[in-house]
């Protein structure tokens, strides 16, 4: 058993940094720190194609990660269960056939392919001065509602919670320190900052550039929402408050906007949230199903997270370097006619 | 100048039911009521193909609604300013031109588009059991939060806001005035419920039903949010409190999962909330720049609504028609092997 | 009934010659001259979004041709009845309803929409040095293997068959008098050069360019065949033989590979050409069925072309144009990195 | 270095037969006969994904083939030169970069992949009654135009032309024998033949059947043409000799047509051909230039095929495969409503 993917249209003759690769893969992996989970994967990239001599060839970029540790036995008595709000359901129905392995499609763990992809996009955008930057800022009620800046990296880094203030780190470590106690598990937010963005990035109607990041973060495992600028919050706003005022120079003087409008990027940092929902699977006894329709109990074992969202940063800036590259290169197409 | 598009995919055969495809424009139109807009648009729909003798030909259908009463001299002092939090601004960084009349691809006139295809797939879902039914559940800070039920439709089309709740409706209403006659505008949220879908539509990784289903609301004009089940308010719960029990006959107890769990349908209503800012028009001076980048006093003048959100049920229920019915046929592709 | 579509993707700020855009349509349109149905369409084409006051906006452009003279009773007697070697049957089996009215999908009409969104294509190609020119080189048995040159325009467009070459002309023009004077109709080719690509256009693998071009030829209404460079010819040849030896400034000595080399284009022309069966519409009897399953003698009526090639060529052009500028886009995309 | 890809939308539960995965395989490896290349490659596939105990789970299907006997220096002297009618040069040029070594994207060796993909579309359109059968008839000027049917399979599998006529076999291996003996190469045809296909497949006006036929095959290395039914043959003919007359049972007397009218199956065998140009290496000195535009000799060394078409039998078959599944699923997406 092994993930893997294809990389379609990366730029040719860049030359990969594998290091950061690793490093991104490393900032998502299991077992961290003490609050993640103790679950050890290796993930160790191979790339099969698309790169010689360390530079991008032009053509699709294949690659494989081998699944080192696994260990098919602790999937044996899932076979019969359904997880309450895990998607051993809803694929035994879409399909009528379900692979209870880890690594599979509704594990979690697919989400390595995407920061291997995402580290290379990201590199590629940094090149043209796009940075993007998450952090969690919220786990269960603990919100910190301070503005981004690039100098906050270290600190983010730095704690196991990814927030880039440590008074708060300190108070989200504790809470989900608390939570693991109690066998539970507790949900949390990731904000997102990309800057160095130019204007003009979006397409009209239906592909608009954060409709497009709504539909990527989304798909992310356990993404229950998706806000960009203001967000749910600006709805109890007035528009002559909600408005965006324009600098002389262009900038606006606030950014409810998200540095999205009408779909198309205006120069000001794009800035979006996403809600991670508490992880499923608890160390307590809950009422279920088996897949004959029984009730029985079920009670999850072994190495699972009690909160997401630390090793969550790293996915959603990889999401959100596809993303953008992708609509980079469709504003490229056009621009010298 | 008109607006139109061309529906692909529909299935032959099908009798399409005309005035159904009116009414839903009616419910979208300008006009309808003392709180939205006056502004006069007929809205009459001509299919130009596709059709025949009532029933579609399983080819692509197009159509093209005229904009009877442009006025584009009201758009010529619009030409030299770009309005704050409006899309002039980017538009012109992106294609260096911009059409400052009105119908146009900024305007959120093209939603008009959207409710005649979106009408035309809601009546093919109906034949399947399937029914969608958005509403109104928050207007500025004012928030319903009763649940739904198909009893409570001819309230909600009996009142102006569109919002299921008699007493509801009267504050909002109240509040919309309130703000109307500030020369304001204020925002709103849109909750939408589809029932009767079969479990099993959604597809894995990157096309997850709910991520599809979140782009389509975010590419609505002046939508900033989208959540699905518990969305934001779920990442302050516990795993064991949100986790959705299932009965013996595979309903679950609760529905913080929306109705999706694994970006696959349960069976299970899905149940989501789309956020729509204030919108950016207001009568009231405010601060901007024109095309030189000078700084001008900008306020707006004639029909803008104040709250845009009664109007934008429809295009709620439109969008959530469209994905559904593409992945109701996605997932007929496999089933028959 | 019209016909119509949407084009996008085409670059902002391009001045629009309306001119040249009829001129592609007359080249299409019946009744040009004796050797072409004799039917009349006015073929005005009606811009209805993208683009403003003469340039195109970015956004999507809507169009619409009405069928001024559209004679619905003709069609009549086609309802009951499958025309042999027609899409009547193919199209009633597929869809289990079917529209006789002309103008429909299974009409040759709907080239004119390809006529003028290729016209557009042709309009931007030829703003960065790229020319597409087709012209028929076979009608029925009679071939021009001539070598085409630009300063052949002339000469194509002022004699009706639309072979560059007077004498081949007149016998081409003798044989489909014949042919028309018995109620048949006979096939033919049209050849089709690109001059000016650069080289490096085309994606590896599944979308090589010369691909993407026979499928755009092959989805031409009568269209049996493709081939690019030496194209069936050069099976009998061998690889010395076959090979194009390369000068010192790249360019080749010969051009069997048509201009293009594991589907990227080499800078050489692009060189193409494609097969056209005769029309199946003869004002002869022939045996065929009804609906039903009858056998019945059917003769065609009215106005049918004797032989489609002549007012092919703009067609082929059209699909050439838009298959080339999605693929000069594409290489746009990636160039600046 | 390996090949390897993502096999997606193959339905769920669908047992796989690893056997006919495997034949297939041998089918185009190298080495088979004194006639193809004596190169040795393994061509074992490894799944890594979307099969659980032998049938397919609905998810990607993920696949690689390692190399095992690659040979890098092999390639060194390739790195400095442009081979004549090879896409060293066109690679070059597009990317600025190049993957001199085997396997890459130029390497004909890539098309094993499509005949992973292709075995597996293969064994689900058996399920549906849907059989594929290419065959060679025509290598060099030798061409073999009788019927094709079934109980020919046995004698095309036992001669290593793959041509479905003993006499022919046997005068085609001559000539394939005399090609290889001077060094050289030739080129042939492959022809297909589909049967067991309902009617009704196919899309309207873009994407027509035989045009995506057409590209899956030009997709292939070494393609120059493809024809369907009559093809280039039958512009020669008049209408009322070409068209394909019904019998009562809906059948047609004649397949001009290629079992598609309008881009829409018809019930008959889709019959088509397709033309391989001679393979470009030849064991000669020929002129060509260096990455400097220097004029060198060069000449092809070591395994190299001097007739490529025997080994392309099983990969038309595979894009065959492709392309039809997917029609069929799309049909089906619309088929019960």
């Amino acid at each position: 058993m092994a993930l893997g993917g294809v990389i379609d249209g990366v730029p040719a003759g860049f030359s990969v940094d594998f290091d950061q690769i690793q490093y991104e893969l490393d900032r998502r992996k299991p077992g961290q720190s003490a609050i993640v989970t103790q679950r050890k994967e290796g993930d160790k990239v191979e790339f099969l194609s698309g790169i010689f001599e360390g530079k991008t060839t032009g053509t699709s970029i294949g690659f494989i990660i081998r699944n080192e540790q696994q260990r098919s036995q602790d999937y044996d008595r899932l076979k019969e269960v359904f997880r309450p709000s895990h998607a051993d359901f809803t694929y035994s129905e879409k399909f009528g056939i379900r692979d209870p392995r880890g690594g599979g499609r509704t594990s979690a763990r697919e989400t390595v392919c995407r920061v291997v992809a995402g580290a290379l996009a990201k590199q590629v955008l940094e090149q043209k001065g796009i940075e993007i930057d998450a952090f969690v800022d919220q786990v269960g009620s603990l919100r910190w509602s301070g503005e981004w800046n690039p100098s906050l990296r270290e600190i983010r880094e730095n704690n196991p919670v990814r927030v880039p203030n440590e008074e708060m780190a300190l108070k989200m470590e504790e809470e989900i320190r608390a939570v693991r106690k109690d066998g539970d598990t507790i949900g949390g937010c990731v904000r997102c900052i990309v800057t160095g963005l130019p204007s003009g990035l979006g397409e009209p109607v239906f592909d608009k550039l954060h409709a497009e990041l709504g539909k990527a973060m989304l798909s992310i495992n356990a993404v229950k929402a998706f806000s960009i600028g203001s967000g749910f919050d600006g709805v109890s706003l007035r528009g002559s408050a909600h408005n965006d005022i324009f600098n002389a120079d262009k900038t606006t003087k606030t950014n409810n906007s998200g540095g999205i409008q009408g779909g198309i990027s205006n120069g000001m940092p794009v800035d979006f949230r996403v809600a991670f929902k508490p992880v499923a699977t608890v160390m307590i006894d809950q009422e279920t199903i088996d897949v004959d329709g029984n009730i029985v109990e079920f009670k999850g074992e072994g190495r699972h997270d009690p909160c997401v969202v630390p090793r969550a940063v790293p996915i959603v800036e990889a999401m959100a370097a596809l993303v953008i590259l992708d609509y980079y290169m469709i504003h490229e197409s056009r621009r010298n006619f």
